[in-house]
């Protein structure tokens, strides 16, 4: 990840100059603001702003229930309770604002969560920077030969380094033609919103990418799942760090209830009872379908 | 309205102990951080948290079109042509959460805009306070002749005392009636989420509500125009204050381009450039209905 | 419930033209099509109309998946599959649009749930009927003694007869005053925008609410637990039974996954497996709190 | 673009077998239904399902209206009415499905509008087609010198030659290099989901997108605006012919208030009543900038 050393300087700048507030300040997302949490080869994900804390979780949910939840002895366990119950609103009253450096074949996948307010940086008005994401070796795996969408294997030995060469020489050269079109050197120039469409899906983006903290869980929750292709759940991670240290009574219940959690389906609750009570129990004896069955099996054995 | 000495201490105590942060401040939105002000006989406006500035309006709007928005020569220009243009999203960028209190009539109308975060006090939870909305006076207008869902002139005399009268009475009936059918005094007591069902619509309620200053300036659009009901308008008129003080530049394009702007059809063009070109263009050469007419006549003459 | 004999000759009509069409059509709906169904003593569901079936669903998520999807055997399984993995955009492929009446405390909570397009009869332009919703002596709970928000006993005797006559009177009352304020005879007449104030929250209103088949499930899931209000209950349970046979394989895996499942925290799964393994655990042991011992025992006991 | 031979027959038999129903049906619309229109030069829009037609804005408006509405003599009448005092939810009433074929670049910006509901094509489980937007040399226009973000002339001769062979080449040699990646003949085989990213944003995409009337409007109205990039206008302009057969009266209204309306600020207002009023208004008194001038000007002059 680059910044210019403009870029440094303002973040720098910002960081040095505390101004007083009378709203709610979060110490542990105070020490993340502005911060670069570098991503992949050239990404890079950074908290530009914030909104509420712990208790502004709690203190909504006392409005919405009254005098109701005097009897709920503490912060944390109100909190345990909300996110137990899907009380989703007061969750919702805390709000982030990142920005985010990421291939353009991530924020694909990133955009298609709706309920965020976004900002990205427009290859119609302005030039792309020759930044294009290449996987690390670690990273280089084969289709997964049991699920569709899947990875297996790592690539090895002579397939990887073609692989590798294949995807930077590609990259290069459609940057390098991407400028040719755009020069006005002895030429007219291609229109950017036209130029653009030379460049691959590795190229680099960026965006302010804005959320509460209730749909900031539901992001993070299908995106740090294990099933998430590795490189939106890298960002992913970031942001469940940088989470954990904004609300950490809210990111406590959201690990123990959603990030760690399972989903039991009548027919496994079923079963589940009477494995319970001392049965034996196969897929065939459980109503569930084989694919159903390997999914369950593999949480509880 | 009526503030608890406990609510008013914890305004004050929050009021008294700035901390540091660093985030953007807008220092008139913290002259207004949990001030309450009065609306209608019972009812409060006050800001709880907010997010964001003029400058992060611009900082969004520059990421979004890069170093294309460098030609623009001022915060001021950019905002103005952003919301001339109908560019939402940097608008999106502020979020503002209010702790209002409400008539349950004007809270209906008001949760029509979806786009916001909302945490009401729950009537199944908790019991709700003896505290009725009765119109003052000079707003106690009788049906518009001319506009069904509007009000014409004001009620006089007799009519005016009589309906305030029948207001009063049958709110502290159904207020007597809630605690009798609550109370646990020698009885049972019935469930607070069916006693609720006997008080009328003008008893008061609470609620957070947060929204991103696009989604506020589009409530604010519709809610503190002429045509809304007085008894939400007052509600927006306070937030358009509030909001003046808190992103400036936005808001004074906001004034300029919804508040005090008009909407043309392209019938409405063809007839202005009529008139600009010394024609008298009437109803009947406008192809306009005798509605659409009237309601363009309005602007124009 | 009442029609007007002019709605139900419209229904009646309506009801005899079938016309073609080259959309999917979803037979089990179609019978559904206009029909009231009575809900409370005054409330109705009727499907207006709908877009999508079964197909509707693995067609879109066959889409998502290309050439992926082929090797899962047949459309029950995908569907089940896709609701497993809370896939929720191929459900929302399908639509329905309902006209309901309600009273206007059910309509409160049912307005929540933002993600719908509503059309609610305006009583700022309009007069409302004289509806109300009296409870049926069965649905005549007191307080709940160990739930905040929750119901307990029946009313029994006098004390029912006494709620049951004040909620009657009141909202007779209060009609007798709506209509008087409003009168012109003899005097000017109360907009019908501040008149309204005076209703209690059991008077019944009507909407349009349409949504799509996964908002639907999310509303139904909450609506139609144990733990809702029931006079939200039963308009949650009726639309269950139409969604049943609208739409069956996704019912079935709604019913399944959704109503019938349940979520385990990471702790609760620990229980579980050294349980499982044959361990003696409780809560004292399990590292839950007792709310949460108490609602996790009351599924596995 | 290129239909299978087994989606045309697909297609024919769909088109071939019109079922009974009791819903709405819209003629102009059914005559639309999966029939592929041709939009550049692979992609295409075809309608895959609707719900409600122009009696289903009015039928809304008059639950919303009740007996208000009464006194509005016709549905063009009422519909121009709503269009015109921007009520939404009458239109929110019709829905309809697409099947778009497009290229990324286009999809990128389509998916910003985020009320819509969606399925696309997913490269992490399939293979995409090799299929790339060349654009005709009547649209391989230069940048602007006058607009970031917009087209200036046409590039001719030796220019526009070697920029269609650079984007043709480009293509086909990521395409190849893509097949390459992936096949398993002798190797392993790249995972789907990293071989994606060498293909540039040219390459064809598919998705369903399901949206309602309203937000259909709100779409065409930025989408089929002279300043939208004409790789996504064809696609508006295409969705507006199909929208003036679905509904004819609303599209009609939406032509007149927002394709051919003209926003104007308080400002401009004032300047339009002096000019009316005989006097000459230049820039220098009008109290707006050169750039909001000369905008206002291109409307008037």
């Amino acid at each position: 990840m680059t910044l210019t050393p403009e870029q440094q300087a303002e973040i720098d700048a910002a960081r040095k100059a505390p101004r007083p507030t009378l709203r709610a300040v979060s110490e542990g997302m105070e020490r993340h603001l502005y911060t670069a949490h570098e991503v992949l080869d050239h990404g890079l994900v950074r908290v530009i702003d914030y909104m509420g804390d712990d208790a502004a979780i709690t203190q909504a949910a006392r409005v919405s229930y009254g005098r109701g939840t005097r009897a709920v002895s503490n912060d944390e366990g109100l909190i345990r309770y909300l996110m137990r119950h899907w009380h989703s609103t007061p969750f919702e009253m805390c709000e982030v604002k990142f920005h985010v450096k990421l291939p353009v074949f991530v924020a694909r996948q990133w955009i298609r969560h709706r309920t965020a307010n976004v900002n990205e940086y427009s290859a119609r008005y302005s030039i792309l920077d020759r930044e294009f994401y290449i996987p690390a070796p670690e990273h280089l795996a084969a289709q997964s030969t049991v699920n569709n969408q899947g990875r297996g294997e790592l690539l090895e030995g002579e397939e990887a380094a073609r692989v590798l060469d294949i995807l930077r020489d590609d990259a290069m050269r459609a940057y390098d033609h991407y400028e040719d079109m755009l020069s006005q050197d002895g030429q007219k120039g291609l229109a950017r919103e036209l130029a653009r469409m030379n460049l691959p899906a590795n190229v680099y983006t960026q965006w302010y990418w804005k959320v509460d903290l209730h749909n900031l869980f539901h992001f993070l929750r299908l995106r740090a799942d294990a099933h998430a292709q590795h490189e939106i759940r890298v960002y992913a991670e970031t942001m469940c760090e940088i989470a954990r240290d904004w609300v950490p009574l809210a990111y406590g219940a959201f690990e123990d209830y959603r990030l760690g959690g399972v989903s039991l389906s009548g027919k496994a609750v079923e079963v589940l009872k009477r494995r319970l009570a001392g049965e034996t129990v196969t897929q065939e004896t459980s109503g569930m379908s084989k694919g159903e069955w390997r999914e369950f099996e593999g949480v509880w054995e």
